[in-house]
């Protein structure tokens, strides 16, 4: 679980990165589909994570809107301080939380009830879904976007060490 | 790691309803970004699945091109083959596996290393990015596209059943 949000938290520095070689005016234009913006995405994907975990946690979290984070060195700290708060909880986690039940009141005000797991899983899909609508955005406007690829990356350099009989 | 992969099944075969409702030109329409079209992007999904599993499974995949599966009926047999094949593989994980090491030549003709691990997390995530894509592409046609949550889909009915004493 912790190699995916790892994943996630690492594409999403390289999108902030990636703003911060774009145009200003490309990051806030409306777009068609998901959540009509880059930088917006970019808080949602923040927003929707820290809401999830923190629920999980049983902390209250201290919201920022986007209208008090809405360029990108704000957004970044923003996610910095989101990120600092629910990385114990992400390092922590262990397979016997899996079946651990929160029970969360929904938009029409119905109360329902889900498995720790589902949480976690639902959290780190949530974020690649978006990513891959910036991908499209990106090359609309003319730019290469983040690699997506999850290989590569370094993130599972300790485990090929560990297992170095089978190296070339 | 089950779950991750039932979810993007679920998801895929939505996404084959969806194709089936939708103009034909549509789908095969050249399209900014990603894989270019959203017919050739459910088979890019297939065709990565299918190929990274074979491998871990050590077995020979058996492609179709593309060519010979360009239109959606042909496409959702040749994914339910290649489901079939790889499906035991996937059924049968187990955590003892992570660390095992898959030598795979890349496009340069480099030998690479990775775990096994890594490469079922890859395939996890390459679907739901492009999967991201589509439904960019679906509004820009004005049509809704399948819903992403991985959240309320009955994945972890069990999950949930089985801690009955924290149900409402």
């Amino acid at each position: 679980m912790l190699k995916l949000f790892e994943y996630n938290w690492q594409v999403r520095n390289e999108w902030f990165n990636w703003c911060e070689q774009a145009d200003e005016h490309e990051l806030t234009k409306e777009r068609t589909g998901g959540m009509g913006s880059i930088l917006y995405t970019l808080y949602h994907i923040v927003d929707v994570e820290y809401s999830w975990i923190s629920g999980l946690q049983g902390r209250e979290p201290q919201y920022v809107q986007f209208e008090d984070c809405a360029d990108v060195r704000k957004l970044r700290e923003y996610a910095a301080r989101c990120r600092a708060e629910i990385a114990p909880f992400i390092h922590g986690w262990k397979d016997d939380l899996e079946t651990n039940v929160l029970t969360d009141q929904n938009n029409e005000g119905e109360w329902e009830n889900f498995s720790y797991g589902e949480i976690m899983r639902h959290v780190i899909a949530h974020e690649i879904h978006h990513i891959g609508q910036l991908s499209i955005w990106s090359r609309e406007i003319g730019k290469k976007p983040v690699t997506a690829n999850l290989i590569r990356r370094g993130l599972f350099k300790e485990e090929i060490k560990a297992e170095g009989k089978h190296s070339l």
